[in-house]
């Protein structure tokens, strides 16, 4: 997907919601363990609940791993069953040498056919680059993520200290790409630093976690991050999956998406 | 395994070596794609050739995910095949939020039984704690890698100019754990790093990737890296793996493995 036909979806959506699929098997409603994969029919009542407020969903690769093959069966059943048209992140937070990420590509591009792969920069400019060889495909590079540990490495200022870790990685992972193949993640936690990234990205997508379960602040993320074609994508996860743990859990799924998809539809009005 | 054991391992074996099984479908010898799982089949015949020569072994984790849900069953018949007195190192590079590296332990440490895994600090403590709570398993965090593009942040002067990125890395992460579950990655083309290294960590344990196909100096690591108790895990992958393409790759394998063995065995003579 393009970064235009994104635009495009979102605002024909109303919404820049991204729907994180953080599917854990001790969360989901009781009933469903009888069935053959209880992932996978969460993750399907959970689609089909949530489709029409979302313009990205973000299967968070872990929580399948962590299953085995089965888990990663029920991954590929999933990405099987979402539409066609929505935006699909692998939340991987991968990265290695070229050889290795050129793998990672590999199975998360051509196998399963995500969109986009979040990314780890620590090992800099060749470790990311074998992602940016796939034709409208994407990396989400990790700048100011959402959790306490960010503040450890992220933060640091460096060489004459007139920039943090986190604006010179996105300073110099910017190059390697473009706004065309480049979003970043951006902690819904983190708006003080929005500002500062802005000025270095003012074009790219944002990707932010953190809204919900995590307590960042919606309007403050809007208000500094927003560009002239929105250029963020906010993601929930817990909130909207375990909004209720009954039989009618997607039901409430789709209350809570429809009602954050409201709010995100307001911050789209004047574009 | 403790630290104690893995010396005692090194001592017993004269070897500190470890045969990272980056195996690529596309480039084990053409008579084994004929057989039910390839992938396995080759693994199989590398570690029979080279097991009494390794201490451990370290299935680089993209190069079975690029299979999808057939290279992770792949993973798991060689991880039960390794002999259970060898080191299992997973090289996932993961880390992610603290609810999520906990389901990436789960999968590395439970399900499949490594003991060890590669973890990237960008994300802060609470991104590599969860991975420290299991009894007896290790987290290897990436410090100052082999790649080009480790020069991109870890090499960077951070805060006051006094140290580099990885140095704070080390600082920092090593008061998280302690030489009992905690090692760090350093390329072996990081030789001029290895000095400061050791000053803030005399103890832990060293993983050393690049010897051999990315043309570390084996010689100066040791020189520069050894501590009492060894210290080190050397790595080497390609140079054994396919050291031959013909149905003989097995013993060209365990030739190499030994070439590499009988040369760390001259520096623990001494120890």
């Amino acid at each position: 997907m393009t970064r235009l036909q994104l635009y495009d979806k979102i605002r024909d959506k109303e919404s820049f919601l991204c729907v994180g699929l953080d599917t854990d098997i001790a969360k989901i409603p009781k009933h469903l363990l009888k069935e053959d994969d209880p992932i996978f029919s969460f993750n399907k009542q959970i689609i089909d609940a949530t489709h029409q407020y979302a313009v990205a969903y973000k299967p968070n690769i872990a929580f399948y791993e962590a299953q085995g093959t089965k888990g990663w069966e029920s991954l590929e059943k999933t990405m099987d069953y979402i539409p066609d048209n929505i935006f699909k992140i692998a939340d991987a937070k991968r990265a290695d040498i070229g050889n290795t990420s050129a793998m990672y590509a590999k199975a998360f591009f051509e196998r399963m056919n995500f969109d986009a792969i979040t990314v780890s920069p620590y090992m800099g400019h060749d470790s990311i680059k074998p992602f940016l060889e796939f034709e409208r495909k994407w990396v989400i590079i990790l700048a100011a993520t959402s959790n306490s540990g960010s503040l450890d490495f992220q933060h640091l200022l460096v060489e004459d200290g007139s920039e943090s870790l986190h604006e010179r990685v996105i300073r110099k992972s910017s190059e390697w790409g473009n706004k065309n193949n480049t979003m970043f993640v951006v902690g819904a936690t983190r708006v003080e630093s929005l500002v500062n990234i802005r000025r270095l990205i003012p074009d790219h997508f944002l990707l932010i976690p953190g809204v919900g379960a995590q307590g960042g602040d919606l309007h403050s993320v809007c208000h500094y991050g927003m560009n002239s074609r929105c250029g963020l994508i906010v993601n929930a996860s817990r909130s909207i999956l375990y909004a209720d743990s009954s039989p009618n859990f997607a039901e409430a799924a789709g209350t809570e998406a429809k009602k954050l998809q409201v709010q995100l539809a307001q911050y789209l009005q004047n574009m």
